[in-house]
Parts: C-alpha cells; sequence; structure tokens
C-alpha cells in the first residue's frame, strides 16, 4: 500500500462519515498499491477501513506475492466472490466505487440487507485530485512525450492522409518512444470537422485549404498527456488568423488565472472572456477544461459550475476553442500543474500557429 | 426501434416477471435502437416496459431526429438525469443493465425509494444470443476480413519482430481494409509466451525456433471476429507438430459436435476428449469457447459448467489450447455458428500448420 495516500483517503472517509469503502477501479486501486489489475468481468475490490484493507481478486489475476502486508482474499472460477466480500463487510454504511458495475452491487445488497450502499468514490478521487512528487514528475514525462510527437506530427501530413491514418501515426511514433499506448483513441478533424467538438475521428481525407485539430495524449507509466494544437494545412485566410489569434491568448489567460485559492470557475470565466470580448463567445461550445491524471478525465470539471479551488498538485486542461460551423475550429489545450504560488504548465510545446505548405 | 429484437425481449422480460428495465450498454442500445451512442461519463438509458420505451440521452449526443417513433427525453449538463429518469418509472421491479456505473444506480434508489432494483441484462443477453440474418451476415464478413488478414499476417514474420509490433501490423492492415478497430487488443505471443494462455503481448521479440500465437479478431459494421492460428518460425520439432495436430484435431472435434439441441457442455466435451486421450488433459487450461456477436465476449460460456444448449443463430468460439510451460503453446480458434441442422464455421482459414522460414 502507498501509506501516505492511503492516510489521505482515510482522512476523507471521516469527513464523509464512511467507515468503510470498496474501491474497485483499476486506476484506484493502483493509486492505492502501485499494483495495475485489470480484471475484466471478474470482480476486484479493495475493501479500505481504518481497521484494514483488505484486497479481493480472482486467481487467474496471479496476484499471490505481490501484495506485501496487504492482506489477499483469492477467489477461483467456481467462488461467489460477492460472498465471500459480503462476509468481509460490516453492517451499515458502505461506500461503492462510481463506476463498479451494477450487477456486484446489487447482489452485495441482496446478499447482506444488513449494508447500506452509498456513493464512495470521493475519498480517492479527492486524494487523487492533488498529485504527489511521484505523480507530478510522471505527468511531466507523459507531456514531455506528447510534446514531442505532436511536434513532429504536423509535418509530415500531406493531401489525401485520412484522420484516422494520422491518428495511427501519431500512436505508432509514440509506441516506438516508449508510450503505453493513447490516453485517449486520438482526436484527429479536417477542415469543416474542426467545427464539431465531438466529430469522431473518421476517414475524411486531407486537402489544401484545411485547418486541422490535432487532441491527442499519450499513457506513459500510467500517468495521462492531453494536449491540442491546430495547424493550417495550406494558406490560412485573415479570419481564421484571427480567430487563431483569440484561441491562443484565451489559453495564455485561462493558464495565467491559475494560482491557489483561485476557484477554477475563474480559471473557466478568464478563459471564456477572451473569446466572448472578441465576440465570439457563442461559439466557445464545451468546458474550459478537466482534471486529469492516471485517467485523462477526472475531477474537477473546469466550469462556471464547479465549487473546485486551485490547490498545490492539481493538475488539469485549459482548452478554450471557437467553433463555427461548416467552416472551421480551433482549439489549443494545456496542462497546467498548480504550484505553490502559481502554476507550470506541463506541455512545452509552442502555441504559434504552424502553417504547413502541401 | 428494431421491432422484432424488442418483441423477443418484451417476451423474456415477461418470463422474467421484469415489468421494466433499463438498458444502458452502447451495444446493448445499438442492438435495440440501430443508434451507436458512447456516453462516456454521461447518463444513457433505454426504458424498455410494454407501455412504451424511451430514450434519455444528454443534448451533446446529437440524438434528435435520429430517434424515428421511439420517444427521446433530452437533458443537458445542468440537468439531474437522474431525477427525470426515476419520474418516467413505474413503482417496483425495475431491472438494471449489469454494467451500469453504480452511482447511477445508487441515486436512482435514493431518488425513487418505491423502486426495487434487481438485475436486468438477461432479456437482452439472451435475445441477442440468437442472431438474426442481419447479424448474421455482418458476423460473416467480420470473419472474413479477419481469414484475410491472417492468412497474410504470418508472411510478414520476420527475426526481431516484437510481439506489439505485429499486433499493431495486423490493426493497420484491417483498417486499410475497412475494419472499425480491433475487437479486443492484438494477441501475439512468441516462443514460451504462448504457454501463457494470459499473457499480456509486450516487446518480446521473435527468434527463429519460436511458436507463435496470433489470437485476433475485428470490429466491422459493429460484429465482432476471433481468431487464433498458431504458426511455426523456423523449423518445427516433432513434438510441436504432434501437440498442433491434436489441438488441431480438437477444434475440429468441437465443430463437429455442433447442432441444434446439443449442451454447449458437449460441445466442450468433445474437444477436451481429443486432448485428454492424446495425454494433454491437464495442459488444456482453459474453457472451450464464449458467445460472440456485437461484443467479442458475450454468452454463453462455451464450458463444462454452462446450461446453455445449442439452437439456431447462437454464434462462439470453440479454441482448444495446449500449454507447455516455458516451452510453448498452441490453440486454435475459430468461431461457429448453428444453423437449422448443424453449424457454420464462419472462418474459412486453413488450420493446416503454417512454417515460416526465417
Amino acid at each position: 500500500m502507498k501509506q501516505n495516500r492511503l492516510n489521505r483517503v482515510l482522512e476523507y472517509m471521516a469527513q464523509e462519515k464512511l467507515p468503510q469503502i470498496l474501491v474497485t477501479s483499476t486506476e484506484a486501486v493502483y493509486y492505492l498499491t502501485g499494483l495495475w489489475i485489470t480484471p475484466g468481468e471478474r470482480m476486484l475490490v479493495l475493501k479500505v477501513s481504518p481497521e484494514g484493507c483488505a484486497l479481493y481478486g480472482n486467481r487467474l489475476f496471479a496476484l499471490e506475492g505481490l501484495t506485501g502486508d496487504l492482506p489477499l482474499i483469492e477467489y477461483d472460477d467456481t467462488d461467489d466472490p460477492v460472498a465471500l466480500l459480503a462476509d468481509g463487510l460490516k453492517d451499515g454504511p458502505v461506500g461503492i466505487d462510481k463506476n463498479w458495475h451494477s450487477h456486484f452491487a446489487i447482489r452485495l445488497m441482496q446478499k447482506k440487507r444488513s449494508l447500506e450502499l452509498r456513493l464512495g468514490s470521493g475519498p480517492v478521487d479527492t486524494a487523487r485530485m492533488y498529485k504527489d512528487e511521484e505523480e507530478m514528475n510522471a505527468m511531466r514525462a507523459s507531456s514531455r512525450l506528447n510534446d514531442r510527437v505532436v511536434d513532429w506530427l504536423p509535418e509530415t501530413l500531406k493531401t489525401g492522409d485520412t484522420e484516422l491514418g494520422v491518428g495511427r501515426r501519431y500512436l505508432e511514433r509514440g509506441a516506438e518512444l516508449g508510450a503505453q499506448g493513447g490516453s485517449f483513441d486520438p482526436l484527429v478533424c479536417f477542415g469543416a470537422n474542426c467545427a464539431e467538438p465531438h466529430h469522431g475521428t473518421d476517414n475524411t481525407e486531407l486537402r489544401p485549404g484545411s485547418a486541422v485539430i490535432l487532441d491527442l495524449g499519450f499513457t506513459l507509466n500510467h500517468a495521462a498527456s492531453d494536449m491540442t494544437r491546430t495547424v493550417y494545412f495550406g494558406e490560412p485566410d485573415d479570419e481564421f488568423k484571427r480567430v487563431y489569434d483569440i484561441v491562443k491568448a484565451a489559453n495564455a489567460a485561462g493558464r495565467a488565472a491559475v494560482r491557489p485559492g483561485v476557484p477554477v470557475a475563474d480559471v473557466d470565466r478568464a478563459a471564456r472572456k477572451v473569446i466572448e470580448d472578441a465576440g465570439y463567445g457563442p461559439n466557445f461550445l464545451h468546458r474550459t477544461g478537466h482534471g486529469i491524471g492516471i485517467e485523462v478525465h477526472e475531477p474537477p470539471d473546469i466550469s462556471r459550475s464547479s465549487s473546485a479551488v486551485c490547490r498545490p498538485g492539481m493538475t488539469f486542461s485549459v482548452e478554450p476553442g471557437v467553433y463555427l460551423p461548416g467552416r472551421f475550429g480551433v482549439r489549443v489545450e494545456d496542462l497546467v500543474a498548480v504550484t505553490e504560488d502559481g502554476c507550470e504548465t506541463l506541455n512545452q510545446l509552442s502555441r504559434e500557429l504552424k502553417i504547413i505548405r502541401p
């Protein structure tokens, strides 16, 4: 167990009056144990309580000898792991990990009616918002790798490339350089597709005279990166260049607002104001950013409705955009980390408009 | 809505005494509506009841105009979709999709205490076991594509290839030919890695004198394929050739046992018997197969403990293997479809041992 992390989780549990929680996601179990276990359809539970922790896993996970002092309760495919788990729980409230498959939760409820199921992801999610030095170093390394490949990628663009093909090229180059994989499916948009923030990368072909959005991230040592650069393939017109400068300025304004004590809603406001003042407010269609860490989307939201406040160790994206339906879109995204007295931008790659001549 | 599929689901609901179910997985919603919606963290629910169905989706899913007669209830990021859903449900039992995120189920329970949550995946899972003609055609096309690429792939093997690299080569070729992607992460094993059925494909390099397991599948038009061929890179010794023939015969025996009315446990037994009779029973470490369709793993298990019986329209894998720790492993896998009077093998690729000279 990572004792410092566990201690913080136990504190947050006490604050939420949760006497026991079931940690079940691969990422949350990794956060507390350092073990990366992908259970598939089988049950994986790290029970956490002030009286002690225990890990429930299928024998096929081959965990024996890997858990150190942490008690390991193994089961076979012929056992009922939910019954085993029910035996190990105290009556009363039990916090359930938010994304645990409902069939486990429903069967647990049916096995042991004295349990009171509650949402129980808060303590680990909150702890994970504040990265320790080990995590911060992994986040930096992941973004450095991302910088390197996103710097290279636009130079490879050529007429006839497909969005999916460019995404694969990114992943291949990252794999050669040691990435575990993408932290999400590469999001590559050409031309008018850039105007849809949720465009699904497809076989659209690149033609001269197209904006190109590259929204990309790797996983490296279980830390996610995530960056967006918008480049132009061909000769951009004045409106594209103007919108690009506005979005770049909004990105800079958002990052400049980040320091301890500032509500994340103010980070959203700072970025949004630049775009609103330029007259494109209605074309900025989404929140300004999201927390990131082991997973590419983690709490908190960086949005007007978020109540979170910047504190040292938080890492999140700042990714304003302007979308002009049927024409083009621009998004510029970086990751930031809140420091003791301000903000460190994890991405070093230039935000100057890159123009690729076909 | 796909009316024939819905009618079958409603029948199975009546048998299970479920007056209403919440269908929430992307695949199950696709099965009933033809709409492929990936909700991410947001709520997606297709409510199914004899009184009528309704689809609950975030406005960002952009479903307006796509649902035809099916009532669409849209919500925004500022709404509480669980409260909306609670309003639309009758008191009493409600079936919950097995993999719905627990936080939705727990909040639904808390919002409406008059609901009684039960497992509710059975009706759709059962309907999906029996493919209609549209699905069967998609399954055939996906396996044909898989045949083509797995036929080509061994010819590309060369000394120094990595397992991960061969997997990527497979995916790239498939993408060029129109695959949506892999139906699972490519499983490529070299040499002694072949002896671990759960080996994680890694950067092991190919050396002459190695068995090579290629366990691969694509998704094409939302139908999964899945096939394994074991080839030899270099000159196989007599034991490898003997084990290969045994596994090939076990695969053939398993497929030959498939016809309507036969318990799937007997399919497992038929394949297993060939391996046991040859003295390698303890080296066949897993079930003989699994159902497949929109997803690569679907009910039923093809194992001794399964109570399922072959019926027309079922599609599943037959994949016996023999694993000799520290030395090599052999697995030969095909997909079959139960027909009115027997079995159709969806893979056409030869099962003769392919020997690649380095």
